[in-house]
């Protein structure tokens, strides 16, 4: 028996890794004032405090202490209860992937991102890879060193290695099958429901201005439906919408167009989304790493489950739009339901990945996934990218990619060593539908209750089910949990085809 | 001759106070973002954060590292320049004043502290001194304590131990005759300039509202004309005005009143004087203790020099008045010049410091100045101190008080464990004083130039005689330095002989 009044490694651990959360928290904070508020002048000063930060860090976890408090409190995992358990998990999958690589190692590789980031800069305003090139083959190859370091720290695959950065226990095994499912499925699919949508003749789009004021007086009367709890966050403006801060005080950004409301509308719903799974996080747990969001397929299904599952939804337009309507003053027959469902489900093919519809984004992201998997396996030679993107492309999208611009060189991801996270995005579609589905089978209320504007139940069952689970399962345990059973295509295929194809 | 390869101890001291000073600076942006635009259920948290910082930051002042290695960089002064040998005295001064304190000490000041903070918030309410006696008095003798302990590491007596801590190299013995000056002079001045004022008629205040849309509008203008760079600052609102930030990103607030906005205006020119000090801090110092704000006094003096010397004189109003007229839509004779002149130059014996104006505010400050000595010392007991406050107050200010809740329960100052700041006001003003003189002696256009809008003479002479300074010289090198003299009483009782009582 220890000694009562000497703290356990455990123990130890959970006050070093607080210290390190609290670091984390801080830097969120200041990465929401450098999206949303900070000037110009300051991201200099701002990048040396981040920096930092970082660096302390760094310090408390890739220490030999850490090392041996991990190996004391692995030696007595008897003495822990199941939350303590997964902690303990999480603590050491972070140091193991930390220590795996050297100081200077880490240098070398951000310092070739910040080249291959800037290169890609102008490359993608030239449309030309050829500036790219080059940094980018240098940064893929140390991205290769670090898959297999990791991979050999924690016993796996290089791609998985990557992947798991984004996707504790994600598996290219288990997300292959899952994904070709899609690619056979909605090159067909998106056929038909373009004919369908043809058929039905033009769309109209409500006439402006919107006034940002009003806009923005509009989603926070959507995230308060929602359940969005304003004492514990905020609703800002940067140029790319996030959500961010910490769970006690999300910040979520949007960024309008006076033009359209449409956009903005649905991109504060689907940050929403992302708020209250961070505001629904296990507040006993906070400050340790198995009270964190679980994995990015689980942050974007919540987002998903919300903008597309829901407020796409024909309930919650049929509640909405009167108020829609009437806030931004709308006049005319765009804004009748029937138009404005047809806006919010419009199907195309397009070239960009971030204005892509609900039905081609898979593609996209399939596109992305398998030629990053072929780059870390060495099959693919970063110089051949740009053909083996357009022929990708027009394979499951349809349509030749006029130039590299928008094309290969469209993300910044693969630019800043960001490989294996592609994926994580439609894993996260098809979870949210997986979820919705299994929420409205358990609460089959839920469509009554949207039409009337009450996320409640809705909200309930998923705190219960997701967000107050933490990091205690793994995303497949959730998921089994939640749904009964393992993540698959079939929900998120028999949604499409209740959207966009109905009998 | 060290090894050139090997830092040196100096080198080292820099490396690890530029750590402290960008922990610092993010602390910084988190009490703007706290005071700003913080929801109220992120206070926990931002109390943890903040702390967690804190305590970083202490871990790498207080070591036996910082010691060894401030102790080897003082056996070698002879390989440092002069800014270099002000940084080495200002670690010194920084490490000696908190290495004076062990932490239970520092635990139980702190538990003291914000007992009595929440005592006082109470009596204060209720106009009760009784509810806060027992904890002020617990908290006052260890402020004693601190004061003595601080004093022994630093040589000081037990009041300027805590005064140096606000007020770099401040000494009572140097400010007393120049308060008592004050003192002398002031109260039969009030007297004065009351009947002066009286006999001219009443004073007018222009109808609002004022939107505050619109009077934020009017501030950044303003601002502008000031010389406020907003690449590297902004103006937002908050409960309690301040500057923060950092100088690459200074942020003022300010809190406005619809009806009235005349107040909101003030503080925003007295903010951006204390933003111009930050934003003229020798940049090639950043992050050093040397390249920050020299002292509360001298801090003060740059605000109150902006506010009162120069944007409450008749050249600014003149060139403004014009403006804010006509962005406010104002009307009727409460706008003409002469109104407005006095209305900004009213006197009053009012029982509240912080909405005193420029002739009573000292003898506020100095029946603080003066209670807080004999509390220091013991002379005064805490249970005493309201009817040491009444009989003071009365004689200086010559009105009786009516309750202690707006007597010596108004200002959180002591009840927080503050004794040595409030000194600083007033030499802050003392110091605008004597350094606008100095200013227009060396430029006379100065006058002509702030009637026309035009600060550029102005901001230029403050940057290279003050701002850019840093902490180079102490304050009162700084003062002779730029005006041919210490601090005295002179030029800040010429100006309010001017300004009040003309011939």
């Amino acid at each position: 028996m220890p000694d009562a009044s000497t703290p356990s490694a455990y123990t130890s651990l959970e006050a070093r890794f607080r210290r390190i959360a609290l670091l984390g928290e801080t830097e969120a904070v200041l990465h929401w004032d450098y999206a949303a508020v900070m000037p110009d002048g300051g991201a200099d000063t701002r990048a040396e405090q981040l920096a930092e930060l970082k660096a302390i860090s760094h310090g408390l976890l890739v220490t030999q202490e850490t090392a041996d408090l991990i190996g004391a409190a692995e030696a007595h995992t008897d003495e822990l209860d199941a939350w303590q358990k997964a902690n303990l998990h999480e603590i050491a999958r972070q140091y193991r992937r930390s220590s795996a690589l050297d100081e200077a190692f880490v240098t070398q590789l951000s310092k070739a991102s910040s080249t291959s980031e800037k290169a890609w800069r102008k490359a993608r305003a030239d449309a030309d890879f050829s500036i790219v090139a080059d940094p980018l083959n240098e940064l893929v190859e140390l991205v290769r060193e670090q898959a297999t370091r990791i991979g050999e720290a924690l016993d796996l695959a290089p791609y998985d290695a990557l992947l798991d950065a984004y996707e504790p226990g994600g598996r290219a095994a288990d997300i292959d099958p899952v994904l070709n499912d899609l690619a056979d499925f909605l090159p067909g699919f998106l056929d038909e429901a373009l004919e369908r949508q043809a058929s039905a003749g033009p769309i109209t789009m409500p006439d402006g201005p919107f006034p940002q004021a009003i806009q923005r007086e509009l989603g926070i009367r959507f995230m308060e439906v929602l359940g969005f709890d304003f004492t514990r966050g905020r609703l800002d403006v940067s140029h790319h919408p996030f959500c961010g801060g910490v769970p006690d005080d999300v910040r979520i950004t949007t960024r309008y167009d006076e033009a359209d409301f449409t956009t903005a509308l649905m991109g504060v719903l689907h940050e929403t989304g992302h708020a209250l799974y961070e505001q629904g996080l296990p507040s006993d747990r906070r400050l340790q790493p198995v009270g964190t969001a679980l994995s990015m397929s689980i942050h974007e299904s919540q987002s998903l489950l919300m903008e597309m599952q829901v407020c796409r939804s024909p309930e919650f337009l049929n509640f909405a739009l009167p108020i829609i309507r009437n806030t931004l003053g709308g006049e005319g027959s765009a804004w009748d339901v029937d138009n404005m469902l047809r806006l919010y489900h419009k199907v195309e093919r397009s070239f960009i990945r971030v204005d892509a519809d609900e039905v081609t984004y898979p593609l996209h992201v399939i596109v992305r996934y398998r030629l990053e998997q072929s780059i870390i396996d060495g099959t693919l030679n970063v110089r051949d990218l740009p053909d083996a993107w357009n022929s990708a492309f027009e394979e499951l999208i349809g349509v030749a990619v006029p130039n590299d611009g928008i094309g290969c060189l469209q993300d910044i991801h693969w630019y800043d060593g960001a490989l294996g996270y592609f994926p994580t995005y439609t894993l996260g579609a098809m979870t949210a539908a997986q979820v919705y589905q299994a929420a409205q089978d358990a609460i089959p209320s839920i469509p009554d209750n949207i039409a009337s504007g009450n996320f409640s139940a809705l909200v309930g069952w998923l705190r219960e089910n997701v967000h107050s689970k933490g990091r205690l399962l793994s995303s497949a345990q959730l998921l089994t949990e939640a749904t009964g059973r393992p993540l698959e295509a079939a929900p998120f295929k028999k949604h499409l085809k209740a959207r966009y194809l109905p009998d």
